[in-house]
């Protein structure tokens, strides 16, 4: 593309601003007539394609089928759990014409696919042997919000959506927490998110579920991102669906089921954690381009050395090199606002001592390195970029949490202090419709059950550690 | 899944029923009550996986980078361009609510997504130097058809859909034939269909194209199923919505595009192609299993050969072992109706013998292997099958294709004779019609331009040689 390197605004001075400015200038994302939609250009959606391959071999590992749903549910389906349907109705699009028929009855575009796997389920599951069903759809959704931002809140979102169907309550509670598990696993390691887990209140778990495990990432700007969540349905919506199975003991009885996601907005978790006043930073696992070569001079030795080195690089190293003509100096701000992770600098007066460049985007350190060690450093360097991101924003998250014991201390802090507050609480949901409506502050998951202290709000006898933050 | 082989309709006798019981018992498809809509079951969908995979490689390697439009399109937008919107606005589903708000605008669901990418080239494309762009967009997409079958004719469609846009037109020709090409290589080589490959009329050419090249697929019944098209757009789309370039002579010009799409109904035509009255024959190349291990008793030293067996085998080379404790004959059926191109047989009275039993699927032969000589022979079948299915799908179709120059002959055959009537043809729309309303027949492609001879319908001057045929 022809063009400069766009000015970025300042992250600290205007947080949301420097957002869309390195969605739109690292070419992640356009906009166009379709409002509240994004586009996701090849850049962006290269990071989802790796998402996609990365968590779809760990789920076929795991003994996951793909399938593929319709993407209308009609209204009676939608209808038939009732805690589903009032979550959800308010926020779909409706389908209700067909050409210039009307149609019988109206469909929605799936805000998310519970009542079509239920409905599926029913028709496919006779007997216990045909359990565990362990499905999982790659898909778009849609769910109409008022306000959005790309990736992060988007009427369209790219998703994929496991729905798993159970012999015992026991065996689907244990398929929550392992898909639970591979998300975090995958946050923490491939994403470098230092994600806090738990479980969800009554008030803000999904509609319909028993339980929903979340997976809470902290922004840099203090602010929560839920990024996936995992949730067991007990036997609710077999009930509501009439899913039954014949038992080995030659009885009919109704499975368990669980249904877990994650979506794009994790492309938005990356940037808000890790980009920086130059760009994008992206974590080596999830790059698509790990390596950029940059040469210095159009020079025929320039480009046999970076032949040589680019030959050297192993398959799972994907670079790029950028011999787009423009000025060195355009080329690295290029590099640092796409966010690859190290940056190869090949000229004239550092092969004279038979050295190149290597510049890690994370630190913007420089180093002179030879030749024959260029590869050896690169295929070390990576991993300690991996880790270090981590470690970074796993200590910004860290010194973002303020733990505190009393009403004053909480108003205080959720007033003054962005971040996350941990404290001990009562459980109820009339205290936490209170907490929202003086502070703004919705609670994030729950760290852990305690039987001694009092709720930092309410002052009535405190049940759980939990964390409270605002979201975006 | 415990039940029974059903029995599947005879081909000869009900090929509608054969069809719709294949697809059901081979466990690719099921219905929900989202009517027009089907369910795609892991099976069949592990074949979309494996044509999604083959092909997006090969875009790839050309220089063709993958992006995610909306999925809606505003009213407005799609009536831009009008010969499309004419073509379209028919059969799509209008989304008029969101939630229980009105739209402003309405907006249906992409029946394809020409709208949208040129909106976007109109908003990237500034200079000579940004082009070509090369985009491809895997998605669903909705057409809202009165009648369907599932993988023919459905109202959701997954689909590829490759758009790019060229600063000649000399340059977006070649990219339309090369594109064309590539779907030809892929239907033919991986999916074994000897396509028939050549320009639509203007009749019958996509809604806003200036060329359309079809890929024409023979079922069978010698119904033709169109599996594929490669669209020239000149610069009718580019002129309408505006988009230019600024070129390197310092003037602004217009550019010119394509489009080229295949979909699951891909999958549609193997299933009729090459499927028998046992069920799906798949070619190896796109058989998610390509060898089926039976073991004939459940025996510690039939495991122990199998386990030998697989572990010998390639990586290239899925296979599945059926442990399912049903008979040796249901195993037999299950892996037929699945079209699994190798079985298997592993049993104590061929082991004594130091041999097993392969049964290739589409000839159903059978043939005793000595052990050490196994997989030698999987990997030599494996390709001789997908050559042998190409050339018997090719005989069949070559035996249903019927050369004739005059009216008589022509509307004999038409009448009598299912498959393809290759005519020389005078190239008017007007003659077109009227074939079509006296046959039923529909131009399938031109074969050839000529300048000799006389329409065999009309018996005006020839232009070309082209196919007619009956379609699904």
């Amino acid at each position: 593309m022809a063009k400069t390197v766009e000015k970025i605004t300042d992250r600290d001075q205007d947080f949301a601003s420097w957002y869309t400015d390195v969605v739109r200038v690292a070419d992640l994302v356009s906009y166009s007539s379709v409002k509240g939609s994004m586009i996701i250009r090849p850049y962006g959606y290269a990071i989802w394609e790796n998402i996609q391959k990365i968590l779809d071999r760990e789920f076929k590992k795991l003994g996951h089928q793909n399938v593929q749903m319709p993407m209308f549910i009609p209204e009676s389906l939608l209808n038939i759990e009732k805690e589903h349907v009032k979550g959800f109705a308010p926020e779909v699009a409706w389908v209700t014409h067909g050409g210039d028929t009307p149609l019988e009855e109206r469909m929605c575009v799936r805000p998310t696919s519970e009542t079509l796997f239920c409905e599926h389920f029913k028709n496919i599951v006779k007997s216990y042997r045909d359990l565990p069903i362990l499905y999982n759809q790659w898909c778009t959704i849609v769910r109409w919000e008022k306000t959005t931002r790309p990736f992060l809140r988007s009427r369209e979102i790219l998703w994929q959506e496991g729905h798993t169907l159970h012999r015992t309550a026991e065996e689907a509670k244990q398929e929550t927490l392992r898909m639970f598990k591979v998300y975090e696993d995958f946050q923490r390691n491939v994403l470098s998110l230092p994600v806090i887990t738990g479980k969800k209140t009554e008030k803000e778990k999904f509609a319909g579920a028993e339980e929903t495990y979340t997976l809470e990432a902290m922004m840099y700007d203090g602010v929560a991102l839920q990024n996936g969540t995992s949730h067991y349905f007990g036997d609710h919506f077999a009930k509501a669906f009439h899913i039954e199975y014949l038992d080995a003991d030659n009885t009919w009885k109704t499975p368990f089921q669980t249904s877990w996601g994650v979506s794009t907005r994790m492309i938005g978790a990356l940037i808000m954690t890790h980009g920086d006043n130059h760009g994008l930073v992206l974590p080596p696992a999830i790059a698509p381009i790990k390596v950029i070569f940059i040469p210095i001079q159009e020079n025929e030795e320039v480009n046999k050395v970076i032949d040589n080195l680019t030959h050297e690089l192993p398959e799972d190293i994907p670079f790029e090199i950028d011999r787009s003509g423009k000025s060195p100096g355009y080329k690295f701000a290029q590099a640092e606002v796409r966010g690859i992770p190290l940056r190869i600098e090949v000229g004239l007066r550092d092969l004279e001592k038979n050295e190149v460049t290597i510049t890690r985007r994370d630190t913007l350190e420089k180093k002179a390195v030879k030749l024959e060690d260029v590869t050896e450093e690169i295929k070390s360097l990576l991993p300690i970029i991996q880790k270090d991101m981590y470690n970074r924003a796993l200590k910004r998250r860290d010194s973002m949490i303020y733990e505190v014991n009393n009403k004053e201390e909480f108003l205080k802090t959720a007033k003054e202090k962005p971040g996350f507050i941990l404290i001990p609480w009562c459980g109820k949901t009339a205290c936490e419709d209170k907490i929202k409506e003086e502070t703004g502050l919705k609670s994030r998951c729950i760290k852990e059950d305690i039987d001694t202290g009092l709720c930092a709000y309410c002052g009535k006898k405190a049940k759980h550690k939990i964390y409270f933050g605002k979201q975006y």
